[in-house]
This record gives structure tokens, C-alpha cells and sequence, in this order.
């Protein structure tokens, strides 16, 4: 007969919560107490470990969150969603910063599995083999956020990027633009990349409008100075262009600063989209129009979702969320 | 005579390292030898507790920051240094997001030393008698970044804002105004608000510039919407000012966002300074001039002054870091 934590706190004569406790090294006992219900343990031959991976509640009431870089305020806006599940779960919330740097993720995924988080959710990166197993192996639940993985069944939430870059196009499209350009992110970026750019350029095609090679520049990242880099570029590619789809608002606030540089008026020369709509959006100059991903909706069920397979124990669907395009300053309608 | 962690290795047989996981439930070891390691303990009448509290380093190699706010910048820029004084000290680094939330920030704390941080980095933001006592009952070191406590001799990290905004006043006459306005935080906050006032008060009474209530705008925050508003109620109180300094570079360029709606123009009518030079001031259209921190320099400090008191068990000395005028394009000569 095998015996139960219930069995180890009768014959030590104390309540299963200390067991559970002790356990769990959570304090809140004394040392006496916990040796006797240690040699109790050890007299019965019973397994903590099985007690402490399944048959009582070890929860820890905490979830960590990776994110790559924490400037971004797509972060905050995620974190604020996150955090009101959390906090409607009873739970805190543990970020760490893995500036999209292999090693460092991996440490951080072992601190918090060291640190017995209930579940992560891993933001905005690729998930790597090495992570997956290592998170897998721990049998702790994961969710992807504004990611997915083409390699692993991890549930995930994310607006379809591919939809959202045609959006922004179609956008300019409809405001009378037909020379076109795209400021894109990393060429070879499987999610937010290659998807962005391939919508972007379904919209022109579905539209009749021609695209060549110089409509596009392509960065290294999705940042302020890859927008300021990428209109320079795309200026001296592609002269008649009268409308921009920079692949990140960051990028489109980098657009906007270069081209106040150069002396262009933005949006009376230039028109500008930009993607994500951070807070940022609405701080520049003129307000950026961009497409909008519900960033707090999306933190909010992806902590869900997390906190559906710690009760449940089942894999809930991933979500696509839906994008929209947010109309401010920076596009302008183009009579010819 | 009193038996030692290595009296434990030696009759049980293993390594002090061996002992010194089992102490701390860091797994790596069998239940088997576990229970070897915990009966020789036992026999012996060791105090596992005070070798897990002195003998042996328990130390975990995480240290967790408290900031009141992830969106800003300001947090990205003091991340930067405390990861690398981290990282240059084989240690990770915990975040965690009080929203200045009294209820919030406790159970953070209580959450950190949980998961048995070695050290505290509380970020700007009032450090309160209850946040106090927890941490110093805990026995974990901490230190103050970007604040400073009037009541409790806590360490610190931070510029000194009463010379800063002076600074920055001083900048502007400098410039030739005379007609200064500040658009200021919080009326009473002890930290952020009151000496930026009264520094730019100074300055203004020691270059005869003649003050009066109107030269100055109280906000509810240090947001990007205190700046907007500021600006719009600074302008219909004192419609002569040709120059302002905004008490953070967020409201600075709040400060721009409303001036380019009210089609006020900056600088050419009206000059802007902010104060904190976040990556955002460099981004604003104009690139905004203000006052700058050495936010990555003042993490360093804070996180190394971590370590110091980790490995001497002394309190360092608080560090008042230099600030400096970062001039840019907002701010322009004024001639009469």
C-alpha cells in the first residue's frame, strides 16, 4: 500500500498544510517540526517528490513573462493586460529581459522554473528548440505571446500579421496613394518579417500597382533608427514615393524625425502608417495613423490562457486577435 | 564543541557543496542521499538554519528591481546598467511592476524575498514606513535608485533635482528668456516635485527674473498628458512665457504634442526643455534639449552598492551622479 501525505501527517501529528509546507520549503514551521515529519517520510518510504509534483497544490501563485526588450511600450501594454488576469487570479507577475540573447533567455527560463513560477509566457521572439525542450522538460505550462512557433504545438495569441500589413497598405491605397513604399523589419524574420512583407505587397498586386525591388528597404531590427536609416534609403531608391508602411510604429517614429530632418512635411508631402499603435502613436508628431493590435486584450488572454491549462490541465486554442486601422495625423488623402 | 557543514559532508559522505543544495533545495542530488545528508544533520544536532544563514554562501544569484511604471523609458535606461552590473556579478535580474501601488509593492516584496532575492533595487518611488520595515526584518540588503528616503537610512543613487532644475532654468536664461514658465509634477512630491520647483524658482530669483504663480503649472503625474494639459492651461495664465521647462521629458514632449495642435511653434515661438533625456527625447520632433541622467551609469551604482553590502555586509555611501544639459533642437537663442 502506497501511503499519502495524509498518512505522513497523522503519524507525525501535524496538519497536511504543514507537510505540504515543509515540502515546498515555505516556512511557517519550526525546525522540530520539520525533521519529525521528515523522518516520518523517510519511515514510511514515502516519495515528497510525487507528493510535491501532483498530489498536493503546489502552485506558487506567480507567472513569469519574457520579453526581449523592455523599452518597447508594446511591453507595457501587454504587462498591463497580463497583470489584470493575474490579478484576477490571485497571481504576481515576474518580468525578465532576455534582449533576444540566447543564452540569457535560457538562464532566465531556468531562474524561473528554479523559482517554481506556475506557467511563463514567452513574448515577442522566436521559441528555440533549446527553450521548448527546456520548458517542456520542467512540464511547466508555456503560452506564446504576440509569437508563434511553426515548430511546436505552444498555444498562442497574436494578430495575423499577414491580414494587419495588408490592412495598413490597402489603407493607403484607399487614400488615393499608388507610389508606395514599405520600410520593412528583418528580411528573414519569420514572424513579423516575412508576413508583414508579404502582405504588404498582396495588397499592391490585388490593387494593379506595380512593385519593384526599390519600393522596399529593409532594416536590421524594429526600431526608432532603423526608421530614420530606412526613409534615407527608400528617398534615394524610390524619389515619387508619397506614402509609407514602416513595420513598426517605432520605425514610423523614426520616419517621421528623419523626415523632419530632410525638411519634408509629413503628411502633406509624405503620408506615414505605421504598426502596433503603442502609446508612443499618439505622442508623435503629427499623431501616427497605424494599425492597432489589442495589446492589453492580448496579454490579458494569454495570462488566461495560462491559467486555463494549470487548472484544467488541457491546451486551450491559440487566438488570433483581431487588428484595425487607427485613423490620426500622419496619412493623407491624395487628389491627382 | 559545535559540528560544521563540513563534519556533515564528511560523515555522510558527500560533498559540502552536496550539503549546501540539499540546505537550500536546489536539487541535483537523490532523494536517497538527501535523506542520508538530513539524518546525519539530524544525529548531530546541526542547525541546518544558521548554515543556510551564514556558513554556507545560500546566496541565489537574483536580484529583484521594483519600478512603479514599465512604460517609460527611464526604466529601460536604468535596467541597462543594473543588468550589466548583474551580469558582470554571474547574477540574473527580477522585475517586477507596482503600478505605485501600496498593496501592489507589498506583496512584491513578500513575493522577492520568497524567492529568496539576494538584494532589493526600490526605483523611484516613495519608499514607505511599511516597505521599510518588511525588507529590513527580512535581513535583505536593499538600495534606493532614482529616489532617496528622508526617514530611513537606506542607500541611494540618484542626481540631486534641486541643482538639475536649476539647471535647466539657468539653461533658458542663459538663452536669453526671461518670460520662463515650468510645467511642474506633482505639487507635493517630496522626490520629483518640490525640488524641481523650488531649483527652478531659485534660479530664476537669483538671475532677477520676477515670479509670479502663474509662471508655474502643477500636474497630477509626470506624463506625457500632463504635459498637454500644462501646456494649454500655462499659455491662458501666462500668454507672454517664451520659455518652459517640463519636469520630465515625457511632458515635454506632451509640452510639443499640444503646442504642434495649437500650431504653436517650437522653438521658433516658444522654447522647450525637459528633464530625465530618455531615448524618447531624441526621437521628438524637435529633437528635444533637456536635462540629462546618467540612467545607466546610476543602475550600475545601485546594483554594485548591491553587492558590496552582499559580499562585506557594509552599507556604501549614497551617490549623488552628475546631470547634465543635453542640447538639442528645441530650446533657441532668444534676441531682444
Amino acid at each position: 500500500m502506497t501511503n499519502t501525505i495524509k498518512d505522513v501527517a497523522k503519524i507525525a501529528n501535524v496538519s497536511i498544510a504543514t507537510v505540504s509546507r515543509i515540502l515546498n520549503a515555505q516556512g511557517g514551521y519550526s525546525e522540530k517540526t520539520k525533521f519529525r515529519v521528515l523522518k516520518v517520510i523517510e519511515e514510511l518510504g514515502y516519495q515528497p517528490n510525487a507528493v510535491a509534483r501532483g498530489l498536493i497544490n503546489k502552485r506558487t501563485h506567480t507567472i513569469g513573462v519574457l520579453f526581449p526588450k523592455l523599452s518597447s511600450s508594446l511591453v507595457t501594454d501587454l504587462l498591463d493586460g497580463i497583470e489584470k488576469a493575474a490579478n484576477d487570479n490571485g497571481s504576481s507577475v515576474i518580468v525578465c529581459h532576455t534582449e533576444s540573447n540566447g543564452e540569457k533567455t535560457m538562464k532566465y527560463l531556468q531562474l524561473l522554473i528554479e523559482k517554481r513560477v506556475d506557467g511563463i509566457i514567452f513574448a515577442s521572439e522566436i521559441l528555440k528548440d533549446e527553450y521548448y525542450q527546456f520548458v517542456t522538460k520542467a512540464k511547466v505550462p508555456m503560452i506564446l505571446l504576440s509569437t508563434e512557433s511553426y515548430a511546436y504545438p505552444v498555444p498562442f495569441v497574436k494578430v495575423n500579421d499577414y491580414h494587419a500589413a495588408y490592412a495598413a497598405a490597402k489603407h493607403l491605397i484607399d487614400k488615393g496613394h499608388t507610389n508606395i513604399g514599405m520600410i520593412s523589419g528583418k528580411k528573414d524574420d519569420i514572424i513579423a518579417g516575412i508576413p508583414r512583407i508579404e502582405g504588404f505587397k498582396k495588397a499592391l498586386s490585388d490593387h494593379g500597382i506595380s512593385l519593384s525591388p526599390d519600393n522596399i528597404v529593409f532594416s536590421r531590427g524594429f526600431n526608432f533608427p532603423d526608421g530614420v536609416e530606412g526613409l534615407k534609403k527608400l528617398i534615394g531608391q524610390f524619389p515619387d514615393v508619397t506614402a509609407i508602411f514602416a513595420a513598426s510604429d517605432e520605425m514610423a517614429i523614426g520616419t517621421l524625425s528623419a523626415a523632419y530632418q530632410l525638411g519634408i512635411k509629413v503628411p502633406e508631402e509624405i503620408s506615414v502608417i505605421g504598426y502596433d499603435n503603442l502609446n508612443l502613436a499618439e505622442m508623435s508628431i503629427p499623431p501616427l495613423t497605424t494599425v492597432g493590435q489589442p495589446l492589453a486584450k492580448m496579454g490579458e488572454a494569454a495570462a488566461e490562457m495560462l491559467f486555463t491549462i494549470m487548472e484544467t490541465g488541457e491546451t486551450p486554442e491559440s487566438r488570433i486577435m483581431p487588428h484595425k486601422i487607427i485613423e490620426r495625423m500622419s496619412v493623407k488623402e491624395r487628389k491627382e
